[in-house]
């Protein structure tokens, strides 16, 4: 085994240069084990493995430094760089992260999570570089999905600029997580077809280079925006905006990358290394189902299905089902997903009304500006988005949207604790920046009818809105309490006296628990379904107030800004002075486990609930 | 005066051809008187006058649409839709807006004010048109400043795919506020400087279409990537993505305009006409003075010299100097901006430190994130936004500095009310969005010496950190209270019993007001200034909540996610029960007028304050 000589970095530079193809074979197989057990981001990593090999083997870690965009693609790097354990507890609490940290390792020069900051980060380390009088290479590796993302392109506007070294990898695989949309990657496309570019260029700056004079021949070319140059160069735009073109060149040939790479190293300035990559490579039922195995649950490796077959819908379902119900109803309803149609369940919508279907790629902020421009043209537009990559539209959200009152739905998905993937991912402040902004308002269905019941009432609202729901399983209890939805009005799932729980969306269910667990300890509990988060409900607050001594809220939200702040703030200007518990997620960041572990750790559990409302009643 | 012939929309229409030109120049001279007493952006207004006349000649409004992108320079619009008496009480309490405002005039499609919004929001509405089958032609405008934000090119890519017509007009002046940044503006410099371009095109494309067989090769040319195209049609770029690109047209030709805003509108699919204007124009000390005249205070005519001279030095002038003197002190401190250097103050930095000064041009998400990579990289960035603008850069505070907990100091200038530019810009939201996310910390100063002071506390803490501070006039008072900063630790400023007042930054003044009124009024409060908004100083509020009856707490900042509520739950949390009064902006969007005017209408003047604690202490 050539993967058992690697147990740190830089250890690959001892593999011969002819065991480099069966090495990264090896590491095909090793990820694709170790994947099929832990689930992780399969397709991005199998495509990288050779251009990470390259990477390793051309500069000198961790000296030189790599930033890795999103970091779901950085696997490989993790092996090379002494962390092949790490793997049996992948994306596990406490084990081996599925992004980079620098906290897990001085290999990893910047953590990474969403989209499209590499390139930013980039020009950061390597003013910082220049400043400092430091020599080292830095490069960013982003993917052409990556790069539909507007700050993408303000970084590149600014490393056109400089006048050192800088490495940017254009991991082209022509897909984000379902395929690439949209301008950029149609003229990316015009210069993957054409092939031998990069043959015919260098071929015809070698032979200038060796020409008397030839040198400045190639510096005037490169100046001037020669008809020459356009002819024969691809990546014009690159060029044109001051950053040096390399490519394209074959993302799964080693040596080739290594040369090039060797070569970028040289150029002054800001060159782009354009590779071609295939997601999935080497692994049949990734490379044919590039989506389901972006972000792939446990499988069989023989198969490529999973191992644990969902049996319960999920929120998401539950969602794309409604969309289609709210399309066939309303043909003014229109789609809006940030290349997540499959991840948001808006891909049966797109089937049934590709008309009405916007995908814009990753680009949350125009997503929701384009909202308000279909909702000021007269439609009702939906926009899902996950809670966490909606954090990059918040001023849209405020600025384009809530200050003129637009009747923009916000489809939340995503919101509250994801588990594995973890700090970059947690969608645990939408509560609190959503319902600081005027206009906005925020509800949370407390399980699968009611998510269909509040997308039906957020459509019909006419204002913007925000359902947010959570990741996984759709929760298919208290059926019976189906009351139809009133804005701002909570709903009372049972009386009783002493103590009231006021739980938002996911809370509802541990809730439940926690009242039982209240009951057979001897307390009497209240459960209310809050529902809505702003308005929120002051009127049933203070009826909860008059009849019980404690009122206990829940969240899966940040408390700052969140709906027990909102709570507290009405008791005390109605002159409410119960005992008062808020129960959210503390001022911190959350790692990544399994949601049943977080809320543990988090005493958001139904036992630690419990707990922390009989130590507040004095019983603890 | 033909300028009182346009009564309202469409007017202009029976203005005769050669009359035209006389009309621009009254127009500019109206422009230029009336905001020489009230205030605005004159550069921007004086050079689209044409442009916007142009638009207005060729489209019919109000069925045809066009989205002003920021919308600074929508005055000539206004003007010609019937709003002429407006510009009496322009950016007034209650009297017309400096942007497009829905509410206005149905001539206004969509509100704007912040940058780079223009294109997603057409977009959405050409979707709309086409979905429910209207007809009408839809335009947006957007500076070559504006093209450096993220959101643009996010929009852009998507154009590409539009199979109907949407005409973007790029009003290229080479210039945001200050001078343009980076590749793009290099590339449209290049295009710029290859004049008679339009014309060989053109004549090459009617040679071709006259011929027998001609339009079926001017598609082909437009289909294929050939080399001739690429010889002889600038704007490449745009045509590579789908495109059309026509330009670059002289600005200030009325009839040149008129004529290629007709023909675009024959272009299927998304067209960009490249528009050539000059900032300013027509009035010599704007031409000679861009970013002085961008947002003027009111100024002399003859000599441009402003009419109120600035007496006292403001906020920004306070932050210009220190940062002088930290750069002075420490060579790894480094400042970004983007696209402000002159309004945030750093342009004496700049000339100082021109090595370590960066402007990244209107992309506040890149300037965060690279602050983050500077950080990384072992130098101490300080990154200066308005509050109302660093909202675009949510995402990349929470998931790039504060996740990594990275030592990036933010200077958030225009907190707080900001007065004449209003909804758009109001910065009153900042400290629950910065204080919501993990590792971040929070203050505000209250005069001069404090921002000066905090400053250099910030560079020295080592973590996330934002200072918050107004627009206008520093306070010089309070002089005598400058104990040194300490994390976390609010100050005293004076120690009585009954009534606290806990202050952030602005406030502290406002809260010496009502002291002196309570004491009047025979009522004892005690003045602390909070410093801290996060962490705050618990310890002070529960030793204020021992000696003192009631807590009253100010910001100027939305309630939701405030200091007031962390007061409030801090109080909860002990177990204190005294009175409290949340004093801070209600949950609605604040419009324009003096920032004095629009404190008394929130009830946050001293007045107001003294009276609403009175009623709360039952005295009301």
């Amino acid at each position: 085994m050539l993967l058992e000589k690697i147990e740190q970095v830089n250890d690959i530079k001892k593999i011969d240069k002819k065991d480099w193809n069966a090495l990264a074979e090896e590491i095909r197989q090793f990820l694709i084990e170790k994947i099929s057990v832990t689930g992780g981001h399969l397709g991005a990593n199998l495509g990288t493995v050779e251009l990470t090999m390259a990477l390793h083997l051309a500069l000198d870690l961790p000296e030189d430094k790599i930033i890795w965009d999103v970091g779901h693609q950085s696997y490989t790097h993790k092996l090379l760089t002494g962390r092949r354990e790490g793997f049996d507890t992948l994306r596990q609490f406490h084990g081996m992260s599925g992004f980079p940290k620098r906290k897990e390792s001085i290999c990893d020069t910047f953590d990474t999570g969403h989209s499209s900051t590499s390139i930013s980060a980039g020009l950061g380390l390597v003013k910082a570089r220049d400043l400092l009088g430091e020599k080292r290479t830095i490069v960013s590796v982003i993917g052409d999905g990556s790069l539909t993302g507007g700050m993408a392109y303000e970084a590149l506007n600014n490393a056109a600029k400089l006048e050192t070294n800088y490495i940017i990898i254009l991991n082209d695989n022509n897909m984000s997580i379902s395929e690439n949309v949209g301008g950029v990657s149609k003229y990316l496309n015009n210069i993957r077809t054409a092939t031998g570019y990069l043959d015919l260029k260098e071929g015809i700056y070698n032979m200038l280079k060796g020409a008397p004079g030839g040198d400045s021949m190639v510096s005037t070319i490169r100046r001037t925006k020669s008809s020459f140059k356009q002819l024969v160069i691809p990546g014009m735009f690159f060029e044109d905006m001051g950053i040096t073109y390399l490519g394209p060149v074959d993302g799964h040939d080693i040596q080739r990358l290594v040369r090039v790479i060797r070569d970028a190293r040289r150029v002054r300035g800001a060159v782009l290394i354009h590779v071609m990559t295939q997601k999935g490579k080497g692994y049949g039922p990734a490379e044919r189902h590039p989506a389901r195995f972006h972000g792939a649950e446990p499988f069989d490796i023989a198969t490529g299905i999973p191992s644990h077959p969902k049996t319960v819908p999920n929120y998401t379902d539950v969602f794309s089902t409604v969309m289609c119900k709210l399309g066939a109803r309303d043909e003014k309803i229109v789609a809006i997903t940030a290349a997540m149609a499959d991840g948001t369940g808006l891909k049966r919508f797109h089937n049934m009304y590709p008309e009405r279907f916007f995908d814009v790629g990753i680009a949350e902020q125009h997503a929701v500006t384009f909202a308000a421009g279909l909702a000021v043209g007269g439609l009702k537009p939906i926009v899902a988005i996950y809670s966490s990559f909606l954090q990059r539209a918040y001023d849209q959200i405020l600025h384009d949207v809530c200050i003129q009152n637009l009747p923009v739905v916000f489809a939340v998905d995503r919101a509250g604790l994801v588990g594995s993937d973890g700090e970059t991912h947690q969608g645990i402040f939408d509560l609190s920046y959503l319902s600081g902004i005027p206009n906005m308002h925020v509800c949370a269905p407390k399980n699968k009818w009611e998510l269909s019941d509040m997308m039906k009432f957020a459509v019909a609202l006419g204002a913007p809105i925000a359902v947010r729901y959570p990741r996984g399983e759709a929760y298919a209890g208290l059926r019976e309490f189906r009351e139809p939805i009133e804005l701002g009005k909570a709903e009372w799932i049972c009386r009783e006296d002493e103590i009231a729980l006021f739980a938002v969306g996911s809370m509802v269910r541990i809730a439940e628990e926690v009242r039982d667990r209240l009951h057979e300890l001897g307390h009497h509990a209240s459960l209310i379904n809050a529902r809505f988060v702003k308005p929120f409900d002051a009127q049933a607050v203070l009826e909860a107030c008059g009849s019980h001594e404690m009122i206990v809220t829940m969240e899966e939200n940040v408390s700052c800004g969140g709906y027990g702040e909102k709570v507290l703030d009405c008791m005390e200007q109605n002159g409410k002075k119960n005992q008062f518990l808020n129960i959210s997620i503390p001022d911190r960041f959350v790692e990544h486990g399994s949601v049943s572990r977080l809320l543990a750790e988090l005493g958001m559990d139904a036992d630690s609930i419990t707990a922390r409302i009989l130590e507040r009643r004095g019983e603890g």
